[in-house]
């Protein structure tokens, strides 16, 4: 590990899938830093205890992850990557305990709500909500429990050396979850870039399409746009906007330009690098 | 009550802010029907059980609940009306307890979310999820703990015969949530109107553009726009769409016909009359 290698903070326990992401994102030479919550993760770049961290942002089943759609606006961090993580579910036990054992299944709710046709199938089950898919086989081990079984990665089972009784449980199997890594400091991308943006509108008519007509006079592609409420301004939206194409790049510059003419405030996210759709390595042997 | 009064369906117990939106919206002649979960919601309006379901689809301060965005897409119920709801959280205790005797706060994880100022204010506070913010009441007065309180509704409260001791404990009291009234059979509203609509896109640079410039052509005002991924097709995008007006007006109906000629599908949730801000009333005596 030298100095310069990245410290990368994310939410959750060691074997969280957001680790897997910042392995699969950084490859082997990176530090992980596990945080409590998604305000602890921004702190940890902000103060820069951290050089990176991993944010989920959208799972194709659940959609968007909207607290960290809220911290983006309310930080001043960058958004400098992206990765496409695949989500494999497993079902996690203490060695020996078996299928018909179970009455109580432990995870993070939005893993809960991906296997639901799964869960079903077993009859007669209590799901039990934890903060983290991985901290729900921390508490699975050390309860020693013999009626109950973690939802969570291959990962979080190799690492507390529990048993994996059945795998690839999600309801769907395009079972994807786009992360972002966001720093200090943007960067200028190579191609192919994408930039993302928020911005707020005059309360007028057709003020959305004239705001997204900066973009289409320009030829310049979107690929994903997302209102949420802005606070404190009671049914008054921001629009996350997501585009093809880098800000150093001279239309893109102009478009953002010329939706400074329209909008109430423009606050760019970042722009990077468009990211690869990675499968999570299984690491058996911690260093 | 008459044979034709409505029945509507509400996720949650007694007392939940469901309850008090379907008692604002209808006034007093409605008998409510509680459900344990959206999609036994939806059923019971499906099966004819119910005449009306009440759904809460946005918050102001946590965005739209995707679940029932999932839920309108999959069924073929019609949106009918809307009703917007200041939503006041109180915190509830068994007759007694002090603030300082509180270790444990229960709710459902949005209230939770609503009130994490207040909560953190405290110090030293376990949360406790549920099922429904009346749940929590509910099992606060089963359990009669003593070190325990419970995030709901007034009427919640009323209902129980607990004790409120403090009032407005939301982050933010600009915290209204707008429902949805679905029903069986579609209607023709009265001004001022509003239409819902979900549909998909080819996926081709400026589709999203084109389909908006249906309404812009027609200056057909957009009052909201959400992407959501659409199940089976990853990274692909399903807009659910709010504009202003009915179908059984020109304008309206010819873009809907224009954005067939673009869109992959076109699905209409409804036209209904634009709703209006209400404060629950808190019923100290139920029949």
């Amino acid at each position: 590990m030298r100095a310069s290698d990245p410290v990368v903070a994310f939410q959750g326990e060691l074997g969280a899938f957001s680790e897997m992401a910042a392995r699969a994102y950084f490859h082997e030479a990176v530090t992980v830093a596990p945080q409590p919550d998604f305000p602890a993760l921004f702190a940890a770049v902000e103060t820069g205890a951290c050089t990176h961290g991993m944010i989920p942002i959208e799972n194709t089943l659940m959609g968007s992850i909207h607290e960290n759609y809220d911290l983006l606006l309310s930080h001043q961090l960058q958004i400098v990557g992206e990765v496409k993580l695949r989500i494999i579910h497993t079902l996690i036990v203490n060695p020996g305990v078996r299928l018909e054992d179970i009455r109580f299944i432990y995870s993070q709710s939005p893993a809960l709500a991906q296997c639901t046709d799964f869960i079903r199938s077993l009859k007669g089950i209590q799901t039990v909500i934890t903060y983290d898919t991985a901290g729900a086989v921390k508490i699975l081990k050390q309860n020693q429990a013999r009626d109950a079984a973690a939802i969570a990665s291959a990962q979080a089972a190799a690492d507390y050396e529990l048993e994996i009784l059945q795998s690839g449980i999600e309801n769907n199997h395009q079972n994807y979850t786009r992360f972002l890594v966001v720093s200090q400091e943007g960067i200028a991308p190579s191609a192919p870039a994408k930039t993302s943006i928020v911005f707020a509108l005059k309360n007028v008519p057709g003020a959305l399409f004239k705001s997204l007509s900066v973009f289409a006079l320009r030829d310049i592609n979107l690929l994903k746009i997302e209102s949420r409420p802005l606070r404190g301004h009671t049914w008054e939206y921001a629009f996350y906007l997501d585009f093809e194409g880098a800000l150093g790049d001279q239309p893109c510059a102009r478009a953002i330009e010329h939706l400074r003419e329209i909008a109430t405030f423009v606050k760019i996210l970042g722009s990077y690098r468009q990211g690869e759709t990675v499968e999570g390595k299984v690491r058996h042997k911690r260093p």
